[in-house]
């Protein structure tokens, strides 16, 4: 039987996907040369807090606000040029879209994790409302929102903020779970996130089980730390979510960053949310990634990973320090 | 006509992959939190120093060696251990293969692009036989061979290296580029690396076009300054490369990076060679990645990139600077 823990490394296979992640934990071990120093910088005033933001609020939570929306001063895709395509062997179409910053809350110093629940909260109804808004732009195939903590995560402002972009094609990774996944419907006859939850609900991987939404460290977890939530019920988007579970969401978000920092303290991290496509029926999740390590030439070179922090390894830590 | 260069991003698919690249040069203006700063340290003695390595050297050129092949001391794959899978909803298999390190010279100080083109040489005649003897054990059906230079772009040990990976697996990207290209093939009659040149040749992408190879800034370049290196001959593997290719390429190597390195000073970077799988037929080429940027939130979510740099704009200034 292949062991995990064990001194053999392993390679895995992600529950869906055609990617392989090797768990070699001995790698963990090995000596560096250099050390990464991140330096907060305070380079005149920060552009997001009240006061200070040039762009218009395009959208709030609160009076004042707690939540605020503004278009992205430096957007990677615009809503005001046309759709123009061209296909060929060199296939590209004019970037169309909306690309704006959710401003998490007023206090430049705030952590997300340190918000209270109804806070946290306020942040997933705008995201919902703001979803829910683009997806009726027939442009919009895709909405993509995701957070950048700490510069090796690749935030340039370090007041709390997640991205929302509004695209018209749909991303590769997205597009290769949402295949996966219809495969896996006809072939066995239920969502492949619900099989993983029935898979993994026993498992020393399941980190935290509540009444709507499952936590968990993934089987071919890519990077130390990997953890997502995962509703029980099949949802495809974020907006698709009741009143209740959106309630328990933004609580089991507050508790799972809590305990990561606890275990990763300081840890640059992304979240990535994962929801259907235009007319596509993809089980909405969440995605957390811890930076602790690097992407380097193989991951690049490959699309294969290694991880030096089996996820069993992790969930363990993970369950002594939850609260 | 949708115009590069102008104030519109654009949104490019790879020449052969279904990802997309949002290139988008405004969001190189963004303003910045953080300074990230790598330091060299130096903790007792570098194991790839002569006199210090440890490991045995399992292969080398020259007498006294300019390069020497050690097995990795932290290896992710091992060739002792047995072929056990595990298939099913968890698929795994226990980490069978072979990792080493290939020493790229005995001076701590060197550079890589500063070593004479006959050094070089001797580096890629060890990629060439490393490759040539493990695609010998019928375990093995990938070679990976990479290289990370500099902290950011995953580097341990300062002095300079590359690492070979044998794999039991094909890696996803990898999986991806054969499956393409298949498809090209059969539809258009040719290969779709040979199709590059012949649709590139005339291009402002095109940075060199030397007798065999071709050096190339990609349609869609996920990151700054992203430079592809392809054989014009249809090649399986380096180690099918001729003696004068490979001499070649040794020499255009040495142009391509000293010139990388006057465009973005004491850049960290990746290099992946791509080539056959066993019994597979994918054109063997080498792309290398500038780590000047991070990958964040949208990059891990989607699979999808943002680059603030048009491949147009980067060749422009690389045939500036190219001697």
């Amino acid at each position: 039987m292949v062991c995990t823990n064990s001194n053999v490394n392993e390679i895995r296979k992600d529950y869906l996907l055609d990617r392989w992640v090797i768990i070699a934990s001995e790698r963990a071990k090995r000596p560096k040369d250099f050390v990464i120093e991140e330096k907060k910088i305070h380079k005149g005033t920060c552009p997001f807090c009240p006061g200070n933001i040039s762009m218009p609020i395009i959208y709030k939570r609160g009076e004042p606000w707690v939540v605020a929306v503004v278009p992205n001063k430096y957007p990677a895709v615009r809503s005001e040029v046309s759709m123009q395509v061209q296909k060929g062997f060199l296939e590209k179409m004019n970037a169309v879209g909306f690309h704006e910053v959710i401003i998490e809350t007023p206090n430049h110093s705030d952590q997300l994790e340190n918000l209270p629940a109804s806070h946290i909260l306020e942040i997933l109804r705008t995201f919902c409302d703001r979803t829910k808004m683009y997806m009726h732009d027939e442009r919009v195939n895709y909405v993509s929102i995701f957070k950048n903590h700490g510069a090796a995560a690749g935030e340039s402002i370090s007041h709390e903020h997640s991205q929302l972009i509004a695209l018209p094609v749909i991303p590769h990774d997205v597009k290769m779970e949402l295949e996966k996944s219809e495969s896996f419907r006809r072939e066995v006859g239920v969502c492949p996130f619900q099989a993983i939850y029935l898979r993994e609900r026993r498992s020393e991987r399941l980190l935290l089980d509540h009444p709507h939404f499952f936590a968990l460290a993934p089987f071919a977890s890519m990077v130390p730390g990997e953890t997502w939530i995962i509703p029980k019920r099949h949802v495809q988007r974020i907006d698709h979510l009741k009143k209740q579970e959106l309630e328990e969401l933004a609580s089991l978000l507050k508790t799972v960053l809590t305990a990561m920092k606890k275990l990763f303290p300081g840890m640059p991290y992304n979240i990535a949310y994962h929801q259907s496509p235009r007319g596509k029926d993809l089980h909405f999740h969440i995605e957390i990634y811890p930076r602790v390590t690097k992407f380097a030439g193989f991951e690049l070179g490959s699309g294969m990973f290694i991880n030096v922090l089996p996820p069993e390894v992790y969930a363990t830590s993970f369950k002594k320090v939850v609260t």
